[in-house]
């Protein structure tokens, strides 16, 4: 019997082989761990952003869009503390000069020794760090020596130059959220919607992060997409807002097929928190490779503002009618990465199923939600004498879908290539559509369902809202 | 009377005061010439994209979709000659310690001096520019006088390190262009769409170049967005899709409204084409500070995949099994801004119309193609009493469409607010819609049209509907 294991190798091959997602600059080796969103992939991942924005802005009376540069004066990233403190903690091996992060060699070190270091490593100091390293002789994971050289610093921001002398003045960086695009613009959306608290301001866009050792596919990438929610409210509200903000995340996931048992929220507990926040909850999605981060839900008081206005010197405070009084919003941020959001979706859906374990027939299935496949629907049909009709119906729904158009090979083995890059129905054009000479064109088609694969008859008059129904969320 | 000439100047408080573009990291002083999308921009841009995805990709037989990376393998930009000759010539006053491109330089005073060159200033080498400003005694335009430094060519890409170390070997570069992305991966998508010449990739994303001199708004910014389309054809076929696509492009904007008199189609000359090219047609659109480049469609045979066969080493070769031969596909590129498609498609929808002479009562009115108008209608209730109803509108509304809800002030202000933004629908509630003590509801509204202000009442029951009809293109 086939091995039917869901795992990353499997998930990877499909998505090369279908056009989800390539090696970046792959005719030249590629470059690190970048990717490429090929002619499927493309469309997944623009579903999953404007899933998104339907629900976190068309549809939600609170909030409003935003779409900042990537490139901001470097003071944004001082006042944000990014300059000063978004960093990761390097140590060289001396002997094989390959260079790590201390705080992840301490990591799997104790998990490879079951050592409980009583509390998370990002609570130790850079000199607690190289004293752990030295105390328990931690060898280099790569030459397994133990010869390293001291912890630095190594900051993550990646840094260009503006204009055309490359010093510290023309010195500028490539965004590391798209967070602070939203919160130097707070007083400009606020003046032009003339929004009263409570309301949010959402963003999707590219970031890009120095990160050391990104792999995991697209999970850990240096260049990302996020989506971000800057949501701002009265003081004292915050924590309501926080479990409203928490709860609906977590319903847009659901809503749109991942399976709750795939999925965990983590809390925070109150030493782990950062000294500005007063509640966060990871959002935690089980991937093949383990739990990984796919959503961070956390309440930031007024830390963001309060350092604008302090850097900038610029007022951030709100005049609140009712009360009469000037303050500082207090903020609730849900900040999602798209494409792992994108990859989790992929994941969830990605299911061989056995059809006949007799004759050994397994079928990849990918039972995307019909709002995410890249196709909504494909036109099969079942002749190539009915290309005409065919190809009429695709052009007629291409106006509102996107619809693929299969007509080589037998129809079972169309269907096997449908179900595996998730198209949720296929529509098949036979003889009868059109009529012969024998029968009357009852101007209709066959559907087949991709999950149950169940077919009905429907007239080609009715298929844009019979699809329609079928795709609303 | 009021002056009713539109200038970039009422166009810009027009975006900064409604939400349309904002300053980037404006709180702090700004960041050369970069630009945020509000609210309402944010929306215009992204129906600008979808609107050409949804023309260029989803009804579009021959074409599919791509997202690249951003960040690129460095021998991509050796490949495609932009690590060589993507650059300007730069000299300095020595006076005013000034930085000036040469080429502009001798542009202006060419203009100014009513000065023949007899050619473009782009066919002139470097030698002969320094030669031409000294013969001229070109002076500087900011202080005046002759002193210049020589001339030296300036590389545009914006360069940053990955990894650790800021060496040679770890540079990259933001990407000049989108288009690259697309070559290296034209194996990918030929082999997993099993698609036959010709066909065409599409893809919507950022690129950066470090221009000297941004500005006119968003019209040249460092960071911009692309919409770009490299058709692969086979060789002899290029001239025929050159027309094709040309036409198509011209057709796309004047579909979503673009008066033709502000556009003009400017072929190449012979001499002015770039070597690799057999055929250029640059679209113009008319801005207030003149005639500035909005698409260019460029037939540019086999260079760009000849050249990256060659660099990478990796086959290029399409097999054409009608000919039984492999060749390497040539390309038509239809490369347009989306940041100045959208500044374009703003100018040409601004106007000023004077309803009544002698009152001087003149009225701003964006005439955006309700499919790119920010929002697509805006419930206005004529009472607060009525609130409950216009809410409930709004929010059946909402699934499908992005809807404005406004009830401060007159509905004659309120009709204003939502011309000034280009809302194509104003839905107004009355007491007839919900009933009184003395009438029946109708559960109708009355829709005013934002050109020709005409009325006419809808059943709430069929809003959908009507609007979806206005919307389509």
């Amino acid at each position: 019997m086939k091995n039917t294991e869901k795992t990353m190798e499997k998930i990877v091959n499909l998505c090369k082989g279908r056009g989800f997602i390539f090696s970046g600059s792959e005719i030249y080796g590629g470059l690190a761990n970048t990717w490429d969103y090929g002619p499927l992939g493309v469309e997944l991942k623009n579903n999953v952003k404007k899933a998104w924005w339907k629900k976190f802005v068309q549809e939600n009376p609170y909030n409003v869009g935003l779409d900042a540069a990537i490139l901001m004066n470097p003071q944004v990233w001082v006042a944000s503390g990014h300059v000063g403190g978004f960093s990761d903690p390097l140590m060289d091996c001396k002997e094989c000069k390959e260079r790590f992060r201390a705080d992840k060699v301490i990591e799997d070190w104790c998990q490879e020794n079951s050592f409980d270091l009583g509390h998370s490593v990002d609570a130790m100091s850079q000199a607690q760090m190289k004293e752990f390293v030295e105390e328990h002789n931690i060898p280099c994971p790569s030459c397994g020596k133990h010869n390293w050289t001291d912890i630095r610093q190594f900051n993550l921001m990646f840094k260009t130059f503006q204009g055309v002398t490359e010093d510290a003045k023309n010195t500028v960086y490539l965004r590391p959220e798209t967070a602070q695009g939203i919160f130097v613009n707070f007083q400009n959306v606020q003046r032009t919607t003339r929004r009263k608290l409570p309301f949010g301001v959402c963003q999707v866009g590219k970031s890009f992060r120095n990160e050391i050792t990104p792999g995991n596919f697209t999970f850990r990438t240096r260049e990302f997409e996020q989506m971000e929610l800057e949501f701002f409210c009265t003081p004292g509200t915050e924590l309501e807002w926080f479990a409203y903000w928490k709860d609906f995340c977590h319903q847009w996931l659901l809503n749109l097929g991942m399976r709750d048992e795939n999925l965990r929220l983590r809390d925070h507990d109150p030493e782990e928190l950062s000294h500005y926040s007063n509640a966060t909850t990871d959002f935690e999605f089980v991937f093949p490779f383990g739990w990984g981060e796919l959503w961070g839900v956390a309440s930031r008081t007024n830390f963001d503002l309060t350092a604008h206005q302090n850097t900038s010197g610029k007022d951030m405070t709100y005049f609140d009618q009712e009360k009469n009084e000037h303050y500082i919003p207090y903020v609730v941020e849900p900040s999602l990465g798209a494409d792992r959001v994108t990859l989790a979706f992929l994941v969830d859906a990605y299911d061989e199923e056995v059809v006949d374990a007799e004759k050994n027939d397994v079928r990849t299935v990918l039972r995307l939600h019909p709002a995410l496949a890249p196709f909504k629907c494909a036109v099969l049909p079942l002749s190539k004498k009915l290309a005409d009709k065919g190809r009429e119906i695709q052009a007629e729904l291409s106006k509102y879908f996107m619809v693929d158009y299969d007509d080589a090979g037998s129809i079972g083995k169309r269907y096997r290539r449908q179900d595996e890059i998730g198209t949720p129905y296929c529509i098949t054009v036979d003889f009868q559509t059109v009529g012969s000479d024998t029968d009357e064109a009852d101007n209709a088609v066959t559907i087949r369902d991709r999950d149950t694969m169940e077919q009905v008859r429907v007239p080609i008059s009715e298929l844009k809202g019979w699809l329609e129904e079928k795709l609303a969320y």
